[in-house]
C-alpha cells in the first residue's frame, strides 16, 4: 500500500468533484441533506477512502456506494466520525468513478440526523468528473424516499434500513438518461396534507428552503433553513410524484394540529365518495405548488407522475393541473401515470419493491425521452 | 367418422350457445358485426363444423378459432358460403369449448362486408355454456380493433390481415377476468374527430345503433341501423379507449366534409401548442359521450383508458371527464393510463403489437380487479 | 382487382422460389413431406394465391402462412384441391416475402396424408428470394414436431391441430440465425426405440430416404422412398434432439413387434434403475446414428440436444457420443442440454408450449453462434 | 434504547444458533472459512449487534446481512475488532431472523484472511432457529465464489469486492429449496488443474480438510487443516460445478510448479482440438473425485453441474462421470447443464452477473425438485 494523501472536499476544484443533490452554501464539511445526495469523483490509485461524520438519535444514517456505475455496498452508519475505505488493491493506473450517497431521506422527526462529508484519503489523482447531459428534479413522498425498497414483504417497522436511493425509480431514471438529479421527498407527506391529516406535512411548505425537511438548530447551522438558490441548478424536468398520502388522509382519523390546536380531517361522504370541498383543497394546493415550481424553474418541463400505489387521485390531480394550466397559460406541464405496484412487485410494508421501481423507471424513461426530445 | 347432424343457430336453446359481441334482433342467420363477436359452444363428439356466409369487396373477412381457451387457427374468408371444420378426430366423449369469432372490425368503408353464422354440423351433443361472471364493454379506435397486432414492423398496408381480436388487450383482459365482452371500435376514429379531421368519424355518433359503423342497405336489413337495446346487456364496466386520433388531427391537413361542404381542422397555435378552442371541442365531446354512456348504462363503472400510443391528450381527456363529473355528480367514472408502446412492442404500421397489448392488459386487469372489487 | 396470372411451381427459376425442407426429385406438383417444409417467394402485386392439393384420412393437413417474417395465418386443410388467397388489397409496387409451410409432421400412420404445391396466381412479379446464410438440419421426435405447441394445458388428443412448425424451437432458431432448415421428426420415436417399446420407431431407420416416415404407394410415387441426395443440401450443423422416447420406453409395457412376432421391452432393474444391457442398446444406436450422419454430412457440426422434457438420459447419450467420438476420431460433435419445460411453459398434453420452445431456441441460438463462430 | 446484553456464540444452545457453512471444531470464537458461511439467529428486541474479528493483508473481508430473508447490507471489513449493529429501533416484540455471512471465498493467497464471530449484543431473546428441511453442498470455482457477481462490466480487478455469496446461484438455490448449504469453492481452480496449468489448484486436494483452501499457521490453529468430520453434516445432494478452469488451461501457457520444479501444460493438438492424453487426466480426476465424494457422502445425490461459462467440456465431464459410474456401479450421480452466461447477463470481468446466477438457480431448483422428489 502506498502512502495515502488527504484531500478536503473544499480543496477539490469544481470539475474534480460532483455533488449530488441539493446543496446549501456550506462546502466544508459538506452536508448531505437528502437521499440520493452525495459526492462523485473519478480517481486513480489503488486505494480510496472517504471521511464522514454522522449523527442521529433513533434514525441512523445509511449510505451506499457505487463504483463505475455498479452497486457495491450499502451500510448503516451510527453516530461518529467514520473513515470508510471505498476501494483498495485495485489497478492504480485505472481511473474509477466513485459515487458515495445517502440512502436515508431527510429525517424530519430526528433533529440529530446528519451526514457530513469531510474529505478523501487516496494514493491516486482526481480527474475531471464527466458532466451529466441532463438535470432532473424529483419531488415526492415515501415512494421517492425508497421506503420499502429493501426489506421482506412482512416487515412493517418504519426505519432507515428499508429506505433507499439505491433501489429507487428516481435514481434508475436519472442513470438511464445520464442525468444529474435532485431528490426532495418525505415519507407520509402530500401536496396538501400528510397521510394522517397532519396538514403541516406538505412538500410545498418546504420546497423553497435548502432543506426545509431538516429541522432544528444543527441543521440550521448547516444551512438547511436558508432560501434555496434556484438559479444555481435549473432542471430540464421536474417530476412531482405526490398524491398518495393526500388520498390516504380521507380514510384516516382526524388530526389535531398542535401548532394551532385545530382539528383537521379530509372527509368522506356518506356514500363513501370523497367530500368535494376537501378534494378542492388538494386541487388548490396543486395549483399553488405548480405556480411555485414555475416561479423558480421557468424553463423546466413539469411532469406530475402518480400511480405507483394506486391511481385513485388521477382526476383530482389532473383537475389541479388543468386549473393551473388554464390560469397560468403554461403548456410545459403534463400528467403521466406510473405503473401500479402489484403483489409481485411489493417490497416491505406494502411499498414498492425494487421491481416496482424498475417498472416505473422504464415507463418514465421512455416518456421523458419523447417529451423532452432526448434521443438515446 | 360418424354421421353429422346439422343444427341451426336459432334452434339452439339460449344456454347452449353464447353469442359474443353486440347483437341486433336477427338470430338466423346470426350477423356478427364487430371484431371479437362470434359464437361460443360447448360440444361433445369427434367432429365439429360451422357454416358461415361472408361477403366483402376489398376488405375480406378474417376469423379466428379457440378451443378450450387456446388459440388454434386464424384465416381469411373470401365471399361465399363456407363450411369450416373446427375440430375432428377428437375424443367424442369429452366436451370441447369452442369459440369462433370475427377478427375484422366493423368495416365502414366496405358496405359489402358481412359475416353470418348459420349453423353447426356435429356428431356430439351441445352442453350448457358456462356463464361469464362479468361483463365488459370496450369502445375504441384502431388500437381496440387490433390494427397492427399482426404483421411485420415495416408493413404499412391498411388491410384486414393486420387487424384482430385474437391479439388484443380487450380480449386478453376479458379472458383474464372471465368476462363476457363487447367491443365497439373503428380505426381512425375519435371521440370528437377522426385522425384526418373528418369530424363525422366519432364513436358517439354510432354508439346508440346496433352497429352504426356498418352502413348500407345490406347491413340495415341485418339490423345494424336499429336502436340498440341497451337493457339486453348491461356491462359492469365500460372501457373507453379514445383520444389517439383526436390528438393526431391537430397535425393533419384540413378536411372538407362532403356532407356539408365545410372545412374542418383542429388547429395548432404558432408556438406548436394546441388551439384552446379546438381542445375544448374534444372536452365537450367527452362530456357528451360520457352523458350518453351513463344514460344507457346506469350502473357501469366507466373507465377512460388511454396511452398505448402516447399520452399527449391526458390533460384534455381528464378535463372532459372532470367537467362531466362535476356536471353530472357522477362518481363512477375514472381515468386510467395504459402503458405506451415502445420500439420493443410495436406490431406493424406503428401500432401496438401483441406484447404491447399484453402489457396493457396486465395493467388493466390489475386496475379493474381493484376498482370493481373483483378478487381472483 | 387486376387480372391474375397463373405460374406453376416448376416454371419458376430456381432463384425465384425457395423450397423449405427436404425434397425429392419431383417438382411439379411439389410434394411437401415434413413440418416446416413449404415454399418461400418474394412477389410484388396486390394479390397472391397458392394452389395446393391435400389428402388425408383421419389426420388432416395443417398449414401456416408468414408474410415478411410475421405469422399471419394457420388453418386446417381437408382433402381436396385448394386455391388459397395469401394476401390481397396490398400495395402492388411493394415486394412481399411469403412463406407458406406445413404445420403437420410426416404422418406415418395415415398413408393418405399429402400436401402438394402446384402453383401461384398473382398480379405481380416474382423477385429473387434472398439466400439464407446458413443451413441447419433438425432431427427429432414430438418436440421437434411441435406437438403440444398449440392447445390448452388439459388437451390430450393426439391430433394434427396441436402440432406445428410455427411455434417450434427449430423454426425460431433458424429464423434467429437467418438459416435455411430441414426438419425430420416423428412424435413417439427415438434413436433406438419408440416410447412404447416399438423398436421399429427409430429415426436412423428412415434418415437415408427422402422421407422414410411417409409410407405407402402414394408417397412412394411422390419420391418419399427414394435415397435422399445428401449432396444436394449440406447443413452447417445438424441438431439431433432424440432420447426422450428412448428413456420413456423403460417405464412402458412390452411391445410385440408384428413384423417379427418378437417381444420388446427396455427393462428396469428391481431397484428402479435402468437395465445396463438395454442402456447399451441406446448407446450403440447413438454410435450407429452418428456414424450415419457423418457419412452423409462430412463437414457438419453435429450437436446432440436434449432436455426439453427432462434430462434423465444425459449420461447415456453422452456415453454414446463419447464412444462414437473415440471410435471415429471425430471432434465436430458436441452435446448441448436444452432447458426443461416447467409448469409455466407446458403447452398441451404435457409437451413443450410456445414459451418452452422460445426458451430452448434462445439457448440454442447462443450456443450455435459461439460454436460455429456466427457473429450476429 | 434498552440495556444491551452480551452473549457469546458458544453460550447459545445449539437450537438457538444455526451455523452456515462447513465448520471445524472451534466454536469460540467461531471461524468462518467459506463464502456463504456465517450465523443465523432468530431474536426479539429492538436492537442487535454482532461482534467479529477480521484480519487480512491485501484481500479484505466482505460480509453481507439478511433480515427475514431479505438482503439488507453488504460491506467491507478491514482488519480489526468490529461491533456491527445489524438492526435497531425495531419492534421489540417481533422476532427477526438474522443471517450474517461471509461474501469472500476462502482466500488461499492471503494467509492472514480471517473472519471470527465472537458474540452478540442484544436487548431481546434468542428463539429457536427453524430447521432447514434439506442440505446441499456446492463445490466449485470462481462461479461458485460469486466472482463478478458485483461490479461493472468493464471491471477486471481480481478483488474481494466483486465476489459474493449474496448474488450467487448456490445461495439462491438453497433459499428456494429451504435448504441449509455448504459452499466450497475457489476461483481459478479445477477438478484436475487450475486455469493457468497450476495442477496444485484442484478441489479434490482440499476437499477432505475442514478448509484445505485456507493455508498458514493461523488457519491451522483455527482448525482449517484438520480432517473434516463428514458424519457431522450429510448433504442430500452435492452439486459439483467444476470444469471451467480445466478447459481454460488448454489455452494457457505452461506452468512451472515450484513444488516439484516440473512444467505442466494441458496441450492442444495442431488442429486446435484437445490432446487426448490431457483430456484423460481430467477424466481420471473426475473419477477420483467422485469416488472421494461418495466415500464421504454415501447417500447423497451427486449432480455435476456445468455450463455457466460455456459447455465445451460437456463430453469430457460426462466421460468421467460415466467411467466412475460404470466402475462404482453408482446410480446416484447425474449431469446437469446450467444455462450459459450471455452479453445480457455478464457481471464484471466476464463472469456471471446476478441475472446469470438467477437463470442458473431457476433451472437447478427445478431439476433438484424433480430429481430428489422435493415437491414445493
Amino acid at each position: 500500500m502506498s502512502v495515502l494523501q488527504y484531500t478536503e472536499v473544499s480543496s477539490l476544484a469544481s470539475d474534480k468533484i460532483h455533488v449530488l443533490g441539493r446543496m446549501g452554501r456550506q462546502r466544508q464539511p459538506l452536508p448531505i441533506f437528502f437521499n440520493g445526495g452525495g459526492v462523485e469523483v473519478v480517481v486513480t490509485g489503488s486505494e480510496f477512502w472517504i471521511d464522514v461524520e454522522t449523527d442521529s438519535d433513533f434514525h441512523e444514517m445509511w449510505i451506499a456506494l457505487e463504483i463505475n456505475g455498479a452497486f457495491i455496498s450499502r451500510q448503516m452508519l451510527l453516530p461518529g466520525e467514520h473513515s470508510l475505505c471505498l476501494f483498495r488493491s485495485m489497478d492504480p493506473t485505472v481511473a474509477k468513478r466513485v459515487r458515495f450517497y445517502r440512502e436515508l431521506q431527510a429525517m424530519g422527526d430526528d433533529v440529530k440526523v446528519k451526514l457530513l462529508i469531510k474529505g478523501f484519503k487516496h494514493d491516486g489523482e482526481f480527474q475531471s468528473v464527466p458532466k451529466y447531459e441532463r438535470k432532473l428534479e424529483f419531488i415526492g413522498d415515501s415512494i421517492t424516499s425508497g421506503e420499502g425498497s429493501y426489506g421482506a414483504f412482512d416487515d412493517v417497522d418504519w426505519i432507515p434500513m428499508y429506505m433507499s436511493a439505491s433501489a429507487n425509480y428516481a435514481t434508475m431514471t436519472s442513470k438511464a438518461l445520464n442525468a444529474d438529479y435532485h431528490l426532495i421527498s418525505q415519507g407520509g407527506w402530500g401536496v396538501f396534507t400528510g397521510w394522517d391529516n397532519d396538514v403541516r406535512h406538505n412538500l410545498p411548505s418546504v420546497y423553497e428552503k435548502v432543506c426545509g425537511l431538516a429541522p432544528g438548530e444543527m441543521n440550521k447551522e448547516l444551512g438547511a433553513a436558508e432560501e434555496y438558490d434556484f438559479a444555481s441548478w435549473q432542471p430540464d424536468a421536474i417530476i412531482v410524484n405526490l398524491g398518495t398520502n393526500d388520498v390516504t388522509s380521507f380514510n384516516q382519523p382526524e388530526f389535531v394540529n398542535p401548532d394551532d390546536g385545530k382539528t383537521y380531517k379530509m372527509r368522506l361522504n356518506s356514500d363513501g365518495t370523497r367530500n368535494r370541498e376537501d378534494e378542492l383543497k388538494i386541487v388548490d394546493a396543486i395549483v399553488g405548488f405548480l405556480t411555485m415550481l414555475r416561479k423558480h424553474n421557468p424553463n423546466a418541463q413539469i411532469v406530475w407522475c402518480y400511480g405507483m400505489l394506486g391511481s385513485d387521485l388521477n382526476l383530482v390531480i389532473t383537475e389541479g393541473i388543468n386549473k393551473y394550466k388554464e390560469k397560468a397559460g403554461d403548456e410545459k406541464i403534463s400528467f403521466f401515470q406510473l405503473p401500479d405496484t402489484t403483489m409481485d412487485t411489493y417490497g416491505s410494508h406494502m411499498h414498492p419493491g425494487v421491481k416496482s421501481h424498475q417498472n416505473a423507471s422504464k415507463e418514465l424513461v421512455h416518456y421523458l425521452r419523447i417529451k423532452l426530445g432526448w434521443a438515446d
